[in-house]
């Protein structure tokens, strides 16, 4: 087999499809963040990033900066070793106090993404508590998917945050298995949120474990940024929760918090937590900063909800049509890969504002789409700049508006 | 189900076997690494580590943490998105550029771990080449064998280092089927190295390609520290090299290096690459700060390999049992989980000698071991007290030992 020729034919048939993605080469400037230097060919130029997961901006916080200056100086770069082989730092073991503090649980587990969380948490819950049945929301992000996937337990896929749906498959299943429902708080390409509470309430009847992904949400609700969940105050109810330390928190790494037990047992048998170094212990430091600001302040909360609004309203002046959800998330639907692009690349190129198009497969083929996060660190300017830019775009290329709202 | 007391009795029954995991909890302490401090409950004790993966104490070399701080304040903490929605950096693209110069590749592509690294390209490159068959050696990382197993391939298992089995093998397989032939070339458990050129040989004949996990090579062998295929002067004979950024170059990360076309295929179809946070933009540039150091200096590698021989010598004269290898991993096997502890802990509490017990599932059960991994950060003080140690525990525990060396 002429395995180059494979590869670019199926690179080929991505470019075909407009599914081929180009990495955009990015210098953001501390302090003037959302701003950037993006570098193209032989060409820089400045641009507005429109579409972090930064979203309150902690990436630049003094106080996570200092930690992580701090720790460097402490104790130096990278771990040396897997958590069970000279990588457990005391900067991880207060980094876990922490998160569990942050959710009320007894105990926290950092793994080095929150990707490897999802898959390494689900996997091996679902592989090793035996007959697990995996009650999976359809919209679930990769991670968890791949988690199941990699359990090989039986999974059951229930509609999108669909309440009857998952009524009716739990009740279908075979009530002497154990179960464990598998779903997220805020969905991140549509920003919809799920209602954890009733979710907790057939978990109880049907005597199953939730576990539920805040990984869009932490940092961003509730008093003390613990998510949806703590925002609800149903915290206690949830078996699991998985988070991130690479978007609110603006760090990297990812987590659960549930009981001791738990946390010992996937410490004790997770593959993807005990075969890999640990994080560094100054990005342990970092993100336990940027977690303790935000358990403390809601400064940052408050002006993230002020913005996210104030975008919604501009846009729905000018008829520019987005998802309506109880989020932070705006997306912008296009319905076609081409389409998607084109909009972006001229953003970009011409307006020097940068949102990355969402494609297949990271959205359903159809639904293409612009996602805006606004944060905190965008000024009245940038909305200005920014919602010009969609208005003569949207005319340029004739694409449907809604009905105008009055400002 | 009780869920629980299910986690419960499987820890239980961890403990009872001698294989649960206690963390040892350090604080390095930059400049003065291999030395730590231990906080065992209330109490902290120093102790030299000698079970690091930080084999050549990069980790708090001056230039790698002067790259760390220099970028953390020229562009902040967190990379803010994945690789595809705003998380490329410009210090992304160095790092990439930087390690397909270090193993002669046309490209290379960064994951956010060597775990992910394996899990995601193998996961990817096995399950989208349409039939194809993963020759895969028996004593591979836990990371390759997750991402086997992810891809749902066909799986042939060869005997470990061993060509006639992997000949046969080859031979007794569909010559019309797609192969590849994952193997390491330092094995960290037990420091034996693949017979590299000779599994190339028959990958050619065979028509396969070869993947080889250098994650205990890369920085330490080869005259760049391009990993045991360099300094073979195979590099060019291998599909594809994959690495880790957190062991010898002492940051964290991990990556593969290969053609443009496989690097773009594994970067446009592996979610485990997608689907996650990038690495921070400064851990990008202390890594790269690592790398172009150990391109130009063999300061680190020869003192290492110095410092390996010695250590190795001083046990032989006094009969302490190690396993004979051709690399810098000295595995002294104790073969009993309880027993291996019992010698980890009071090194630990009465020498102040840290070396982590390597248990099932990490080795196969009946061969636990301390694994003794030098660096030349290690004084002949520290190499002093090491070997007095463990003379002193051999004597008191009454353990084997083989005939004595001459000095
Ligand atoms: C819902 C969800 N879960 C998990 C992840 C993975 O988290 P991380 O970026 O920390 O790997 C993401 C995005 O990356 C996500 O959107
Ligand atoms: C052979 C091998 N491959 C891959 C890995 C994973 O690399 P990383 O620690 O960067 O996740 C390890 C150890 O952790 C390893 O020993």
């Amino acid at each position: 087999m002429d395995y180059q020729a494979f590869f670019k034919s199926r690179l080929a048939d991505l470019k075909h499809d407009g599914n081929y993605r180009v990495f955009i080469d990015l210098q953001r400037k501390r302090g003037n963040f959302p701003e950037a230097k993006w570098t193209s060919g032989a060409s820089t130029k400045d641009v507005a990033i429109w579409c972090s997961n930064d979203y309150l901006g902690m990436g630049q916080h003094p106080k996570v900066l200092a930690a992580l200056h701090e720790a460097v100086d402490r104790c130096g770069a990278g771990a040396g070793g897997t958590r069970n082989i000279s990588g457990t730092t005391h900067d991880h073991v207060l980094l876990e106090a922490e998160l569990a503090d942050l959710h009320g649980k007894e105990a926290a587990l950092v793994f080095t993404s929150g990707y490897v969380s999802n898959w390494a948490a689900l996997g091996t819950l679902a592989s090793q508590i035996p007959d697990c049945i995996v009650f999976s929301d359809s919209l679930n992000h990769a991670s968890m998917i791949e988690g199941i996937r990699h359990s090989r337990a039986e999974k059951v896929i229930w509609k999108h945050n669909d309440l009857e749906d998952l009524e009716a498959k739990l009740r279908a299943a075979d009530p002497t298995k154990p179960k464990l429902i598998a779903f997220e708080s805020v969905y991140s390409m549509d920003g919809d949120i799920a209602p954890i509470s009733q979710i907790c309430d057939l978990a109880d009847r049907f005597g199953a474990m939730t576990y539920l992904d805040e990984v869009h949400a932490v940092g961003l609700y509730g008093p003390r940024g613990g998510g949806i969940a703590e925002q609800e105050g149903v915290m206690d109810r949830l078996t699991v929760i998985e988070g991130t330390l690479g978007k609110a928190f603006g760090v990297v790494g990812g987590y659960i918090a549930a009981s001791v037990e738990l946390c010992d047992f996937v410490r004790s048998f997770a593959s993807g937590f005990i075969f890999t170094t640990a994080l560094p212990p100054a990005i342990a430091a970092a993100a336990t900063a940027s977690i303790r600001h935000l358990k403390e302040s809601s400064v940052e909360r408050d002006a993230h909800k002020a913005i996210v609004a104030k975008v919604r309203r501009r846009l729905d002046t000018l008829g520019i049509p987005h998802v309506d959800n109880p989020s932070h998330i705006i997306p912008v639907i296009v319905g076609n890969p081409a389409k998607c692009k084109f909009l972006s690349d001229t953003l970009l190129e011409e307006f020097g504002i940068y949102i990355q198009p969402i494609n297949y497969p990271t959205v359903p083929k159809g639904t293409e789409r612009l996602r805006i996060t606004p944060s905190p660190v965008h000024t009245s300017g940038d909305v200005d700049r920014l919602v010009c830019a969609l208005h003569s775009l949207w005319s340029q290329c004739q694409l449907a508006r809604q009905p105008v709202a009055a400002e």
